[in-house]
């Protein structure tokens, strides 16, 4: 969530700011759709390198806590957020609608009286 | 990118309608940080599967075109950014924030007179 | 491990076998070293996921019991092992031997000695 | 494949091996089944690295021709099997078995006479 008195940029703002990183570089011919994609996976894959070997709880507990952990979780998430961005860039998506839609969606598919409490798939409801 | 005429949610209203749901249905209990992590991850994969066995330029077309796989696209990286966005919240950090101060420190790390048409990592430039 | 009076296949007589299923659909066509990576990256994933939102207690419990899950972490495991000798096979080299030399290395890598009950990385022993 | 006048050790011999390594450094207690199956998706990940930005051609060029890229890829995928060693000893079952299953499985799924040539799914023969 933003912060009292630090306004957070938009993703529209975000997008505008990585589109001028990528083309002061001339890296769109490297930014095909799959490549990105690619990307994306292996950014999510850094992320969760940062919990392997550690018990779920004690992760949480150091991630929170404000040092190096919380610092690294935070940077691999924001890289997993650019590379969705020029990803919605390039196919030509509204990737916080898409999000919205998927929230509305996931209420219809996981009624709330049903759900409750329970990890299963819906279609296992 | 957003679109004319239709305001597109901020993350912040995301978040809140996301924990919401989450709520709704008591699942916090099982959004522990490791899980969230590799659920993001598992996401980002069910996005780059929609690439398997596709050649880059023929994905990338089709991921245009309007059809059935840009619908799923779209989609899968609505899924990566819910996940983001539960991640931020249970470890409260700000990911607007943090993507733009990435943005910025890629600015230093990869200097765009050095880096221009190289796909290299920043060590090898 | 094997089973007492069952002989298990080894690595060139699976290899053999991949190979002749692959040949005679012709997909060769489709089995470059990138894609193959790809599915293997995803196929991994998709055994990851019988573990999401399973604590990790209950979920070794379950893989073990015989059940449902544990016939498809071995079906998952084994699509895994398939796209490592396809892998392999593509870029010609010998993954058992290359295993075998990767333990011996990971045992100058991890005394025992020091490495002794932490899970820490080789550069922080 | 294994190389003549070099005997390639069997996956017995590896998982014997990989457990001694293990026990000597009293590992088994970190080596629960969903983090044994994080690591495997990590190190498909670390895999999947040596392709990204790089054409399909390109790579599989380079990953051929014997050099530092071929080496690094035959050690990632040891990485990938000593993990697939270490969840097979721990759920007990046997890989290659499973391997050789599978083979079947697809042979049925996929009859060469429908499949030949289309890198479809099999509920799209």
């Amino acid at each position: 969530m933003s912060r009292p008195g630090k306004p957070s940029p938009t993703l529209d703002e975000l997008t505008a700011a990585l589109v001028a990183f990528r083309d002061a570089r001339d890296w769109k011919q490297f930014h095909n759709l799959k490549d990105l994609l690619l990307s994306l996976s292996l950014e999510a894959s850094e992320a969760l390198e940062l919990a392997q070997w550690k018990r779920a709880e004690d992760f949480e507990r150091q991630a929170r806590r404000g040092g190096g952990l919380h610092q690294r979780l935070r940077e691999e998430c924001a890289d997993v957020l650019l590379y969705l961005l020029l990803i919605a860039e390039a196919a030509d998506f509204d990737l916080a609608r898409a999000a919205a839609e998927k929230i509305a969606a996931n209420e219809r598919k996981y009624p709330a009286d049903k759900a409750r409490g329970r990890a299963d798939k819906y279609t296992e409801l």
